[in-house]
This record gives C-alpha cells, sequence and structure tokens, in this order.
C-alpha cells in the first residue's frame, strides 16, 4: 500500500503506511501529519482517542522529512482535500514507528514553489528529488526508453553494448581520455559515439543494431549541453531512408502516445535541407508557426532605397518576413528586434506597415505606388501586418531570419504549446569548405554517401554535391541525425581523393574502421537521436538538468559528490601520469 | 526476406536476397552459390538457362564474402540438404548485382571449426562474427536485457541512468581516472558500481531503481573478467529481503525460460553463509552435485595416524569428501589430486577405499576395525567409494576441499551441463579482521546492515555479527551480491564506531553520502547481477569475451581499434597532464 492508494473505497481496512513527514499540524486535540512517498500523500490524524499516549505524544515530535511507518485505519476525511487523489480519506493512526530522522534540510521540501538557487539544488540532488518534477521526468524518461526498446525489438533490432574504454579518434568533438595504467602514455577515450561501432556491426553481418547509450564530450557547456549525454542509436544493413524512416517515425509516434498521449500520424513531413534553409532560415526550422523567409531581392531593386539597391548590386539579397498582425508594434519596438539580429552582422531591420492606406512607414517611402501590389503580393500581407527585411550576404541573413522568426514566434504568441511537428531534413550538402585551411571538408564524417544522382558533380563541383544524410527535427530542435553510409569501396576512395586525403592520413585518421569496410560491408544506415532532448521536449523545459537524474553543473562538476575531485598521488604514479606545474617547478 | 526464412512453401515465387557470399561451386555448366545473412545461408544457384549470360559470368567471378544481391525464382533443389532449415530449396537466379567486394579475409569464414588465434580474431572481431557464435550470443544477451527490463518495469522500478563522469572514492577495486579539462589536477574515476548514487535515489525518494549499467574496474585480468562490465543494478526502499528476493527469483526465471527454455523454480534455496561455508568449503558451492563436507575430527583422534593426530591437537580439524566411486582410482591417480591442494599448504590427501572387505589402502590401516563402522557411517560409504581427507587449519583447508570438490565433479561426470542450481547465500560476516593493518574492516562496505539479532555482539564479539549482506550463486558462481543497508543513523554511528573511524575519516571517505543519509532515509536494499557472468553461464563458456561485443583482451587492449593509443601531446597540455619520463628528462 502506497501514499497514493487509498480512497473512500478503502474506508474502514487497516492499512500500514511508510513515507516521509511531509507536513505535520498540531492541533492540541490532535496531530495532522501528511505522509510522502514516490506515489502521493495521505493524511494521518493521530488522536489519543484511538492512539497509545506514546504514539500521540511520538506525533507531535515529528520532524520534517522524518521517515515513519504507520499503522491504522481509512476513515473519511471530515472536510476532505480535492486537490489531491487521497483527499477524501486519512488514517487514523493506531501505531506509528520512526523509521529514520532527518536534520533540517537546507531548503523546504514540502513547500516546492519556494525558489531556490540552482547550486544547492543540485548540491542536494536527493532532497530536490522530493519536490517538483525530477522524479516524475525520471519516470518518463523510463517510459520513453522501454517504449523504444519494445518497438525496436519487435522490429528485430538487437541492443548491443558497445565500449566505454574506447580509441580516440581525432574527428569530432574534444575526447575524454582515460589514462592506462597497464600501457603508460597509452589512452582510452571515452567515446563521443558509437558510430565506427555500430557499423562494425554491420560489417560484421549484425543487421540491425540499436542501443541507449550514454556518451561524452569535453565541450564547454550551455544550458542545453551536459558533458554526458545520451541517445538512441540505430543502425540497420540491406535498408535504404525508405526502411529506416519508418521505424523511426513509429518509435517516436510511439513515446509521444505512451509519454504524452499526444497522437502523431506518420509519415512526417520531409524536406530537403535546400528547401529548408531557403524557407526557414536554418536546417531546424519551427513547423508550428508559418511565417516563411520570402525572397524580394528582385522587388528591391526597383525600389529608391539605396540601402536595399547597395545589397543587391554587391551580390547581396533581400528578404523578409510577414509578421501578420505586425502594425500594432511600434517604431520604438520594431527597433528593439535589431537586437536578434545585430549579432549576424546586420544594423538594422527594414521594415513597413500594410495600413487602410497602403505601405507605411519605414522603407514605405522608397517605394513608388505602382510597386506597392508587387510587394503586398508577394508577402501575402494583409491590413495590419508588419514586413520585417534584411538585405546582405545570404547565409547570414538566413541565419538572421531564422532567429528573428524564432523570436517572433514567441512574442507574438504563434506557438501552440501542445503541438509537435516532427520533419525529416534530407540531402544535406555532403562537403563544406574549411576557410581556415583552404580546403575540403566533409560535413559529417568521410563515411556519409554522397546523393547518387550528384556522383556526377564529384569533380566538377563537389561543394554542390548533396549527401544522403538527414536530419530529424521537432519543433525547431534537432532531435537525430544520421546517414545512408558508403559500402562501395571505389566510392569510399573517391570521397577521399575529393577530401585530399593520402593514403598515409587515411591510415593514420581511420585506421582500423578503413580496414574493416574492405571485407564485404554490405549498404547500410542509421540515426542516432538525443534522448535527453527528446525528453526535454517531452516536458518541455529548455533545461537539460530537469531530464538528468544527476547532472553536472556549467563548469562540468558534480556538486552533489564532488566530481571532479583530487586523487591520490598513488593513484597518479601508477597511472604514469603527472599533473601541475611540477615540471616547471623543477628548473 | 531474409536468407534464413525460404522453404518449399515458397516454390515459384519471385524473392530477393540480400547476403555474403559464404561458399560457391562452380560446376562448369552452372554456379552454386551460398548466400548468408544473420538468419541463415540459402543456396543460389546461376544457370544460363534461366540468368543472362552477363550474370551467370559475373556469379563465376564472386570471391568469398562478396556482397551481394540476387532475384529469382523459388525452386526444389535436386539435392536436399537437411542440415539447414532452408536445405530444400534453392533459388534460380535471374539477375544479381555485387553490392560490395571483398578483400580475402585472414582466415576462413565459411570453416568455422578451423582453430584461430584469438589475437587475430580480436583484431577481426568483425570477420569472426560471421562465424561462430558471437552474434546468437549477442541477441542471447538482447534478449535477456528485454526480460529483466520488462519483469522489473511491471514491478514498478524505473530504470536511471547515472553518470559515467563520477568520483573517484578509496573504497573498492582501483579507479579508471579521466583528467578534467576545466578544473585541472582534479579527476573523475568512472564508476565501479552505481552503488552511492542508487542509494541516494532511496533517499531522494524514489523506491524501485534498477539499472542495466557498464561499471569499469583497473584490475589485472583473468579470463573470466574485462575492465569493463555489465551489471543489473537494482535498490529497493521500505523492503526487506522478503520483498527483494523473490522479485530477483521472477527474474532469473523468466531469463533462462526465455533464454534457454529452462524452467527453474522459485522460491530458491536458501543457505546461510556460515552453514555454506561448513559444508561446501565456499560461498559460492556448486550444488549440481552432493559430496558435502563432512566432519571427522573427532573420529581422527581414534586413529593411529600421527598426521592426523597432530593436526587434531594442533587445534586443526580433520574433514573430507566421499568420492562415490573413487575406488577405481589407482594410487597415481589419488596423488594426481594432490596437485589441487598443496596450493593451500597440504602436503597431500589422506584416503582410504571401500572394498568388499572393509576400508583398503593409504590411512585404512591406522584406522581399528572397531572404528571402521563409524567412518562409514560418518561419510555414507558404500563398497566402491574412497575418502578423500585433509587435516589442517579449517579456513585453508575447506578452500581446499572446495577446490577439491569442483575438480572430482568434473571429473567424475557428476555435473549435469544442462542443470541449473540457484542459492542464495544470507547472513555473510559483517566484518573481517585485517591482519596486516590490524584493524577491523567491512566485509563489503560499511552501509551494510548488522543481522538485527547479533546487534548485542557490536561490543563484545564484533567478528562473529552477521551482516544482512546476501549472494546469490549459481552452478558454482557469484551472479550478484547485495545487503538490506543501514538507515538508522544511531546504528551507523556504532558501526562506524567499531571500524575505529574518526569523524574525519568518515567525511574524507564517505563525505557527501554520509550526509546525503542523514535527511531521512528510509529503510532499503538492493543487489547487482553480474550481467556477463549470468550470460556466461546461459550458453556455458568459462570465456567473457564470449559474451562481449567487443572485448579486450588479456592486456587490456582492444586489438581491434588499438586502444588505449597515444594521442597528441597538444590533448595532453589542455587537460594540464603530463606523460612518460619528461620530468626526468628535464634535469
Amino acid at each position: 500500500m502506497t501514499c497514493g492508494d487509498l480512497r473512500p473505497t478503502h474506508v474502514g481496512q487497516k492499512v500500514t503506511l511508510s513515507g516521509w513527514v511531509h507536513r505535520s499540524r498540531n492541533l492540541g486535540a490532535m496531530v495532522f501529519v501528511d505522509v510522502r512517498d514516490r506515489y502521493g500523500i495521505t493524511q494521518v490524524m493521530f488522536d489519543p482517542r484511538f492512539s497509545p499516549d506514546s504514539i500521540y505524544k511520538g506525533a507531535k515530535e515529528l520532524g520534517h522529512e522524518y521517515v515513519i511507518r504507520v499503522e491504522g485505519e481509512v476513515v473519511l476525511r471530515e472536510s476532505p482535500n480535492h486537490k489531491i487523489p487521497t483527499g477524501l480519506i486519512e488514517i487514523q493512526a493506531h501505531s506509528m514507528e520512526v523509521l529514520s530522522e532527518a536534520c533540517v534540510p537546507p531548503f523546504a521540501i514540502a513547500d516546492d514553489t519556494i525558489d531556490v538557487h540552482e547550486d544547492l539544488r543540485l548540491r542536494y540532488r536527493y532532497l530536490d528529488m522530493r519536490r517538483g518534477d525530477i522524479v516524475p521526468t525520471l519516470i518518463m524518461r523510463h517510459k520513453a526508453m522501454q517504449v523504444v526498446r519494445s518497438a525496436l525489438t519487435e522490429e528485430e533490432f538487437i541492443e548491443v553494448s558497445t565500449p566505454v574504454l574506447s580509441k580516440s579518434t581525432p574527428e569530432g568533438s574534444r575526447d575524454y581520455l582515460v589514462p592506462s595504467r597497464v600501457h603508460h602514455e597509452h589512452f582510452y577515450a571515452l567515446p563521443q559515439s558509437p558510430q565506427m561501432f555500430k557499423q562494425i556491426l554491420m560489417v560484421g553481418g549484425l543487421d540491425k543494431y540499436f542501443q541507449i547509450v550514454s556518451c561524452c564530450r569535453d565541450e564547454d557547456l550551455r544550458s542545453d549541453r551536459q558533458p554526458e549525454f545520451h541517445q538512441i542509436d540505430m543502425e540497420m544493413s540491406f535498408a535504404t531512408q525508405e526502411g529506416l524512416f519508418p521505424i523511426v517515425e513509429d518509435l517516436i509516434r510511439r513515446i509521444f502516445h505512451e509519454c504524452r498521449a499526444v497522437d502523431l500520424a506518420p509519415p512526417f513531413r520531409r524536406m530537403s535541407h535546400r528547401e529548408c534553409i531557403e524557407r526557414y532560415g536554418t536546417d531546424k526550422p519551427d513547423l508550428r508557426f508559418e511565417m516563411e523567409i520570402v525572397d524580394a531581392t528582385d522587388l528591391a531593386k526597383e525600389t529608391s532605397s539605396a540601402l536595399l539597391n547597395e545589397a543587391v548590386s554587391s551580390g547581396g539579397v533581400v528578404r523578409g518576413l510577414n509578421v501578420k498582425g505586425g502594425a500594432r508594434l511600434s517604431r520604438k519596438e520594431i527597433e528593439a528586434y535589431q537586437q536578434v539580429v545585430v549579432q549576424f552582422g546586420f544594423k538594422g531591420i527594414a521594415w513597413m506597415k500594410r495600413q487602410d492606406e497602403g505601405l507605411q512607414g519605414g522603407i514605405a517611402k522608397y517605394i513608388g505606388c505602382n510597386e506597392q501590389p508587387r510587394w503586398i503580393e508577394r508577402f501575402e500581407m494583409e491590413v495590419g501586418d508588419c514586413l520585417m527585411i534584411l538585405a546582405g550576404e545570404k547565409s547570414r541573413l538566413l541565419k538572421a531570419l531564422d532567429q528573428l522568426r524564432r523570436r517572433l514566434g514567441k512574442d507574438f504568441d504563434l506557438i501552440d504549446p501542445s503541438r509537435y511537428e516532427p520533419l525529416w531534413v534530407t540531402d544535406f550538402p555532403l562537403f563544406m569548405w574549411n576557410e581556415e585551411e583552404g580546403r575540403m571538408e566533409s560535413e559529417t564524417h568521410p563515411f556519409t554517401s554522397p546523393h547518387l544522382d550528384d556522383l556526377d558533380l564529384l569533380d566538377s563541383n563537389p561543394i554542390g554535391v548533396r549527401s544522403m544524410g538527414y536530419d530529424f527535427v521537432i519543433n525547431g530542435y534537432e532531435i537525430g541525425s544520421g546517414s545512408q553510409r558508403i559500402h562501395d569501396r571505389g566510392l569510399q576512395k573517391k570521397i577521399f581523393s575529393v577530401l585530399g586525403l593520402t593514403e598515409e592520413e587515411i591510415a593514420n585518421r581511420f585506421g582500423f574502421f578503413v580496414e574493416a569496410l574492405k571485407f564485404g560491408t554490405p549498404p547500410h544506415l542509421g540515426i542516432a537521436l538525443g534522448l535527453d532532448r527528446l525528453i526535454m521536449i517531452l516536458i518541455g523545459t529548455e533545461n537539460v538538468k530537469d531530464v538528468i537524474a544527476f547532472p553536472k553543473n556549467h563548469w562540468a562538476q558534480d556538486l552533489m559528490t564532488g566530481a571532479p575531485s583530487e586523487v591520490y598521488e598513488a593513484q597518479l604514479k601508477e597511472l604514469g601520469v603527472t599533473v601541475g606545474e611540477s615540471t616547471v617547478g623543477q628548473n
């Protein structure tokens, strides 16, 4: 029997409850104690008429967060509490045992409306767990993981544990390293992802793999990043996107159904990377609201605005967003949005409103009367709308408009928080140009397959080659990323040569992995879905710490355990490792 | 459609199969190719009468382990192969595509009877996966994990991921350390177990936790040990053994049922640690065969054997095993068993046989005729049995008899490999005496609860105090270990004082954890089951590498990836770490 179970149907039953003293009220003649466990709160009444004197007296002395066990009879409450499921009954205590006393906690447990500094909450994570949403979130997270495992098991995917002690590779982010005691001057690396291992499993003939796995990246943290994160990692052989996407879609559908009772309807939308960037300025658009980016470069040429003209003549573009109902913004309010775009190098936002009289304000004065209808038509402006326009270099401009669009979506309340808009973004570029090093780089890794329609561009226009890489996006967040991999050795060589890699560099950087691909590699593809991010979306938080049992703080510290911490000199000696200024100090 | 699917019912169907070229035979007029995938092998026939000439010619040139896709019609085979499920049919190929060529593998895939050196198999793990039992084992392992998760989820246990980047603690085995880049001279440790985190979850109010988790210990390896291992970790609040054991038993029952179709029948046997040691000389007895240790110290006094008499008079014991049917052993064969006991400091085994004429051979001559019946009765000797006896210090003697018993069990074929004998060993000692440091130590950790019946011995005879710790054993292997934890602060203080720990030592060694226990700790207990060992028992191997996808070798190296490996100086610099002789070299 738990503290969340009892209802009026139990009246008359003798029960035993255990839990924490959540609140207690000493009314003199009797003592009321709210007993709490993971499942709920039940009121217990200590009344000298029904319980031995010692019990009644003991109840008076209970402190907050004492752990007790109570036996008694379920009775109807005189004054019901309709806010909690057990609020119609209470326990008339016959006996009570203190299982464990408690010191006064550093913050109140019973009142979780009080704002407690995050550092204190992290240090006493176990007390914070007794309040608020951490435990319900962990339960939802468990449920999501169970759904993933059931769904993928039904599809004959096999969960395989890949090593924690892995090999450091120069690709990707910074590795966490682990010195080897047996082989001094040698290090393991914690896995940034099981990418190579899962592809190796495909080479080994296990055609459907998955794993819910902890990965580590030693990067500087943000509110949505932790040094260790969790992904739902998948790979399958002898398949293409048409085989993988429905499996992932069903997985996501089931997670949302089980965890949030939200019914998504696969197949999900798909959009090419190119189209996505053009329409939303980003490869992870929030599709819960419209407001697409519209091009007006051609119209801009016809205006008398020097600013727009100059931008166009120097090779830039002019694009904008129609802010529905934006005409109610004051000039000052519009100018406040400039702070969103200045970080991208834009001095300001050009704007105009459609009023009953036509386009007004801002740059309207540069637009001839004859031209106005074309602008209105292009942006589908109605009376009361406001156009916001940027002019300049295309890629910066798109990034800025993406940010502006997200901000406007919030400010104009265009986003229904109960809505979920999943999207596949496909056909990512295969290469990107590394300006600094003056060479071509893989957008993800060199094992991503080029789009088969673009093979003839590999020599003539590599930067224009699309890949078979894809992202999975929900509500403006990237949830997952993956690709069809190259399984043909000839094509793999071609890609290496476009990247300008020598045999030696290939061996150094990808060594054993390239060797493995030589022995008969099946066509295969995969994806990694971010579990933490998925749970964040399910519960609607922007703080990744909310979805992890024992998170690190902004400086990668566990404030509860004190990790990282100093260790004994003897431990380091065994590892053949020296730290600190000792080498300098010797001089 | 997979290479394991097709049966005579499919005859006439057009199918597409993909897989690896397992074997091929060129008969001139036609070519037969066995195509293999995870699910099975199917024979494909290339005959110029049914397939275009180019396809037929292409088939001739297929090398081993090429990856191909074949389309064709299912037909009955003229000469069926009854050894494989698809052996009644074959595919008459209409078309064929080479998806990926393959270099000649370093060892044959199709013939897995050839002995390949383990190093080579580990280096080319992905090729070894295409032969033999690795993939079926990984599939069984997945099945076992799924059973665990389903069973525990049904019992409202919540799977919670605990940190990989944890805190180094001086307890237990050697830690793997991870230098912190953000906090130089500080280190994370990889978890040896999530012990403290799971107890903290109980303090936080999550009353039922589990996790299938990778743990790491930097110890020298044996054939049944890896630097990283996997455990099924559990903890629950407001419960005792009577609550936990049935849950674990049902878990184990379901795993054996699902993975091996073996039906174990809970409740499992229980035996106290004390009884276990007396009867089998070990806390992890193999109960698949009898042959218990029997005491004959009293009888030994009555013999004229100087050896036995001396052992007894110097405080030792005399105990032995009745080897059923052992009388057929020659003196030489019996003496060969001495090598089992010499490592424990015994010079030899005393023995005698029961023949038709009575006790004969070995020490029989020291036993008077009147005494013989007592020996025969004590050891329940029948004609044809052989008694093996050791005399000396009890604890060494019991260890030696355990080893001798295991060896005899094998040699006399007493062990039915299809039989599983689970056992709970309870009431482990709470303390042990550290001879070197001259002080009392916890048998496991100082948070294990003493047996409540033995509390009054804590002062008078601490070494005699039983704990509420328990092991779970199957067939002579420890599968799991756990205990009821202390939740009472007074009792916890008492234990610390018996251990002679000062407040400062307590803070240094257990710091945050002891603090957490102050704020209202519920009664709780838990267990950790070794997943790797469990799978080893399920498939009947002694080599832990057989049950892990990517194992390390004896020197903690991953021969496939080359981990651990050298890293760039720049990486170490960022971490503030120096390796090797550089500090010495500066002088």
